[in-house]
């Protein structure tokens, strides 16, 4: 392999940013029964008041709550019940000093009433007289105008990527259609001569191709959408050809796979013959994760990029979660929410990579220590995997990237965990 | 209303087993590509060991490490360049003393060899022998069979809802296509006179749908297939059609909004009047909550349930949460996974329900409280919301169970927060 320069993760997202800042994103408008997961393509605002109206919180009566002032057991307040509220209309009755009406759970509060008596509270005295005999509070049981939502105020920004939780919000602001951002297509290419699907019972040499279904899994997790999971053999044509096909359906198309320095070699290759600017980071600064290759090709459908990730399963994770993810959210989704981070002690020390930024994978293991920092609650142990290893990316909870500058991190020091989940 | 008694959780929970316990649950066969928030109906052993060969890590040499022990830069030692193993094939070579191949990231380690050095730290002296300048322990970049998983072993148990990172694993054990539970289906009536679909502009007294759409997220998010979302006005006619045209289809039938007596009264007449038994609860001993119904119908498909949430949204997702995905995940995806709590710190006081069990929505701060314990870092800020609020949802991260008998729970006492999302 050529000996090339390898980038740090700033130099490239400052290479991407050239080839796709000035990116048109795509919107599309869809139910809000389908919206969870998505990115909002535009703001979102209240278009109304939430109540719009004076609305009861219970089954009662609306009164004038100076009426109730003083009233006790012994000495309860008649009121007149002026009628009754209907659901989903609009009511035309007043309630003046000394009177009531009966407003159901939902129901709009009356004019000139200030407050709800619940029907439990009540005694009923004849068909058009109540009894109470607890003074209430003026907006007790009730929700003013706005109290929830306030017509005009923003709730979500452009960018969001949409929860579960909050699709009764968007339901309230009266979206029940949705812009979103077009989700960014993917095929992903595995190399490999020793590669057979999971269905196979691998020969002698062969192994079961698992980044590409792990890589596929984060990618839809993460709002992309992918379209195709092959496995190529490790020539150039077959490749060159897989590429070319990918190419016109596909935002990015992912190499998975390959690790040796000749299969490194012929991908950047092929990438080069198929049109300008080709490979423009021919490794990266990081640990794990050099072997990682990326291209663009500038066409009629504008820039497209080609990702190489490296072969082995934990480190093609890292790099799909450090480049790939987002460059996705960055141009594709418009997504800029900072990743919550998790406050965790380290378990041991873990000495970083020479001169490279090292990211640390780490299972969390609540703290069970005397006198731990009370910065945190979770013990980060470091996995300690022979870089081959799928078994513990299912135990991995997240990762910790230790400068390149950095000695390491140290036993009990507070570390701050990306979680390696769907976000 | 007539005055029933209201059950405890665990009331409806034994009420409900008698019903379901039996239930045959319905499995289908997938494409591990689907299978992403599915739950397991079978467990998951690895067929083959992982690696099934000796396997390099790296681009080198294999070699017997007793050749090199003692060497140096002043006294290097000098190998016979054997051949080259290719990938995906079974080698014939065999390493005797003073040999080696060349081996790329991912092939077999010939017989005889015992560890691998990386190309980077060997001297190419002529096509046929390599100068070998520091020391190499055995096992040393490569891994042996069954490092990674070892055949015969269970990775995964019936009923484990897989997750993102669970893919590759269950692609290295050969599941292509994996057995999972068919998800239980559920139609969503909404019932209310003054209820609009979320695209509508509210009249006067009316409100916007926000339940079913929040429901049907939350049941979708937890494996559920919704079937549609509809809203019905409140009278006996078109519920109890609705609720007939729903059951052939659906395992679950919700009924949403309708939080007034009347209402109440109504839905359980008429799941009543469709056949037995009946209603079997009419109303929850928690807080919030109570106004819940739950209701059987046996017929010719078995069981069906009939769930009538409260009406206001906050205490409809709490009781969704706690009722409804209990059941639906130990009757139809068989999954008996504890949920993680999240410890935190209560930040105020929190009156517990007099004699009912309390579910208090929280939302979590980090703590900055000099002194905090040490078993939380946390801060669960109690959602203090009229009960119609929809904006505090979106703000909660979880809810801490105050037990019925409790006075409540205290500024600083450490708690267990149930987190609310898909799971």
């Amino acid at each position: 392999m050529k000996l090339l320069k390898v980038d740090t993760i700033v130099e490239v997202q400052e290479k991407l940013d050239l080839y796709f800042r000035d990116l048109v994103k795509e919107e599309e408008r869809i139910s809000l029964r389908d919206a969870n997961g998505r990115y909002l393509a535009e703001d979102v605002n209240a278009d109304l008041n939430l109540p719009a109206f004076r609305r009861s919180v219970v089954d009662g009566y609306a009164v004038r709550g100076a009426d109730t002032f003083g009233v006790s057991d012994s000495a309860p307040v008649f009121l007149d019940v002026k009628g009754s509220v209907d659901m989903g209309v609009t009511t035309e009755l007043i309630i003046g000093p000394g009177e009531t009406a009966y407003v159901p759970t939902g129901g709009m509060i009356p004019e000139g009433a200030d407050s709800m008596v619940m029907i439990e509270h009540v005694d009923h005295l004849g068909d058009t007289v109540i009894g109470v005999n607890r003074p209430t509070a003026p907006n007790a049981d009730l929700m003013n105008i706005g109290d929830d939502l306030k017509a005009g105020q923003r709730y979500f920004q452009k960018g969001h990527r949409i929860e579960t939780k909050d699709i009764g919000l968007l339901a309230a602001c009266g979206k029940e259609k949705v812009s979103v951002y077009r989700k960014p297509t993917m095929t992903i290419l595995s190399t490999g001569d020793e590669l057979v699907a999971p269905s196979q019972t691998p020969g002698p040499g062969q192994i079961r191709d698992i980044n590409a279904y792990a890589i596929a899994a984060f990618a839809e997790s993460a709002g992309a959408q992918v379209l195709s999971v092959s496995i190529l053999r490790d020539q150039w044509g077959p490749l060159r050809e897989a590429i070319l096909q990918a190419l016109p359906e596909s935002d990015l198309v992912i190499l998975s796979g390959g690790s040796s320095a000749g299969a490194k070699d012929m991908t950047a290759q092929v990438i080069d013959s198929l049109g300008k600017p080709g490979v423009i980071t021919h490794g990266l600064a990081i640990k794990p994760g050099k072997p990682t290759i990326i291209g663009i090709l500038s066409g009629e459908k504008g820039n497209k990029a080609i990702i190489g990730l490296p072969g082995h399963p934990l480190s093609s994770i890292i790099v799909y979660d450090v480049v790939v993810n987002g460059f996705l959210k960055k141009y594709y989704l418009g997504n800029e929410e900072t990743t919550k981070t998790i406050s965790a002690m380290m378990a041991e020390n873990v000495h970083a990579g020479e001169g490279r930024e090292t990211y640390q994978l780490v299972t969390l293991l609540p703290i069970d220590k005397p006198g731990a920092d009370c910065r945190a609650i979770w013990r980060a142990e470091p996995i300690r995997a022979k870089s081959g290893s799928i078994l513990q990316l299912a135990a991995a909870d997240g990762y910790v990237v230790i400068p390149a500058g950095a000695e390491g991190v140290y036993e009990d020091q507070v570390v701050q965990v990306i979680p390696l989940v769907a976000r």
